[in-house]
């Protein structure tokens, strides 16, 4: 039996890549999207055939709801190519029409899923960026588990980081409950949010405590995200029932209960934080007053404010008492971030001005922007910083 | 203040999800694919403009390296569509070509990549396809975790998988250590493997012991899978250095001193297993021989056999003698599986020979089809049905 030459063997394996082949052009590569040093970002898509190909990218001003786009321009030899101006540090997401119809770049194989669409992204380091990227420190442990939910009658599914060093040693850790928005899921924090790359780098350089970061899904229709339940591959949805009428707020315990009983934490309000953006900055702002003296550190995060008025769970009854309540009961931060350009700001507003009313203390935080992943990447960034550092 | 109606909420939300509106038609959801209660699946694609739309699927008869493909029919509503004859229960992947341009399904959110390129999946249940569901059984636990590789001077990244209770008893588990093919990481067996779901599947019909499922990334080369190292967002590629050549072979018993320093593990011979497709097939085959009286179950998935005639490894020298080693030392299973038109059919029936020669006893299995994941998919199936049944 003869040995088979490394350079046929290769040959044979990287026929299976046939598929991956679109990215050849003539035998030379495509390079899409190529970051240049002053970070400018060329993009190309080889595509002879087509008569029109736009090129849309979150760092673009938007029209409304509208994302804005750029014609992009085709070369002689059928590469269609846009270049950008320089770009500030930090992870964007883009994606290309041709003809009208949308498609991810074939040559960039990395895309994040929002919701029931997957997007191309690329990082430009240098700033903001960096917190996104992996670096070259010590990394926490990313864990997908189940738990049960006696409240709700069934085995769900969290996403769990835990710090540098938690498997070896006796120490024992606060919680920061970390929770998605409307379409979002118990991925959305790990995937869109960067929250594991953004804790490896603040912990490295010192800038936050070590803390274990729970993600459970907060739709409580759902057992898992789309296509990790037994529901199989769903179109993913916005539009699910029971999203905030009370049920996930009402079963938070059962959650509670299960980090507590499995994982080394400090069982006690000083040692909990818990955050959300849009609906999970809703869920963030009801559980911590549904649940007296449970959280030190809350964090809404462009947070949807009050419950929709047919909602007529126990949760959000009385619920400018249980306000009081949780003022009364005293708490390191009450935390609030949004962007000048969000939809929601006006209720934040009007929620600010509740909270002034109260004297309930909480640190404010306008951003430029709107109901982006980007703002709230630096909320999150902003926000671990200031958590159990009172302790 | 006043509330915010839900629909109001919705509204808005919904108006995020502008970049998916893609797979909406005059307001009508597109529904591709479309699995019929026949077997049967429609596949639909909006795309006015094109000329030619082709749709390409693991199902269909390949022509060598040149997946099989299917032209797709223009309806009036600008909607290219196709429908397949019944298709087995199985997981299948699929793309479409526009005018000659990949792209994937705009209407099916659920990727997984292989090497370089994202390719869009379903599941048809009712047979085979039932093992690589997520069904209503209880959850093993996916961790992704960093260890440390003195041999390398690395930390590396890896995926276990824990059975349905680890959590939560004393037990010690006997572990199988899985391993990817060439262009492949710790996320090929997790995502295009189905391990997770296989594995919870036969444990919960009692068809398998309950083990560990350790997948470590066989490229030294990298710390970790594309895009979840330090390397950032690098394109993926078949071309990696030191991928068969000795270096992980060697460091190989860092993977293992860390997993049972780590694990409720029983670190004994009787408990471990070894097992790999194509490149890790190869892998296993030296891993297992060079290191005596470690594993007792030996899988060879389509596995490539023979070191490069340039490898000078220590590892691959009278690698003839330590394999009657490893048969004078004993194990349980010699499990070598290969599809009828692999590639590497021949040198598998080449390796066999020695074995026979040696009269070292293996299991053979000769299945359909050739170097594809629809076969490394049932080999697991198959393969760990046998393991640690004789402790």
């Amino acid at each position: 039996m003869k040995p088979i030459p490394t350079v046929t063997l290769l040959l044979l394996f990287l026929s299976f890549s046939a598929h991956s082949q679109q990215s050849l052009w003539e035998g030379a590569e495509i390079k899409s999207p190529e970051i240049h040093a002053n970070q400018t970002v060329t993009f190309r898509l080889y595509a002879p055939q087509a008569s029109q190909v736009k090129l849309s990218g979150d760092w673009m001003p938007s029209e409304g709801w509208i994302p804005g786009s750029v014609l992009m321009t085709k070369k002689e030899t059928g590469i269609w190519e846009f270049t950008t101006q320089p770009l500030e540090s930090n992870l964007y997401g883009y994606t290309f029409y041709v003809d009208g119809l949308r498609m991810n770049d074939p040559s960039n194989v990395y895309l994040i899923r929002d919701v029931a669409s997957q997007t191309n992204v690329f990082l430009i380091e240098g700033g903001q960026g960096d917190y996104y990227k992996i670096q070259d420190v010590p990394h926490g442990t990313v864990t997908r588990r189940w738990y049960p939910s006696p409240t709700l009658g069934s085995t769900r599914r969290m996403t769990i980081y835990t710090p540098p060093g938690y498997e070896n040693n006796k120490k024992k850790y606060p919680v920061l409950y970390l929770l998605h928005g409307m379409g979002g899921d118990e991925e959305a924090w790990i995937a869109l949010g960067r929250a594991a790359q953004i804790m490896d780098n603040l912990i490295a350089q010192g800038k936050v405590q070590p803390m274990l970061i729970v993600m459970p899904n907060g739709n409580v229709s759902q057992t898992a995200a789309p296509g990790e339940s037994s529901q199989g591959f769903v179109q993913p949805t916005m539009k699910l029932p029971k999203t905030m009428e009370g049920s996930f707020e009402i079963s938070f315990k059962d959650i509670l209960q299960f980090v507590d009983d499995n994982y080394r934490t400090v069982p006690k309000k000083t040692h909990r934080a818990i955050a959300g953006l849009s609906m999970g900055g809703f869920h963030a702002l009801h559980i911590s007053r549904f649940y007296p003296s449970t959280f030190n550190y809350i964090g809404l995060f462009s947070p949807a404010i009050l419950p929709d008025v047919n909602a007529t769970s126990q949760v959000y009854s009385n619920w400018q008492e249980t306000l009081n309540n949780q003022k009364n009961n005293g708490y390191e931060l009450y935390w609030i971030g949004i962007g000048k350009s969000d939809f929601l700001y006006e209720p934040v507003t009007n929620y600010r001005k509740i909270l002034d009313d109260k004297n309930m203390p909480y640190t404010y935080r306008e951003s430029e922007g709107g109901h982006t992943w980007n703002n709230w990447r630096i909320y999150l960034t902003e926000f671990a910083k200031l958590l159990f550092v009172n302790k």
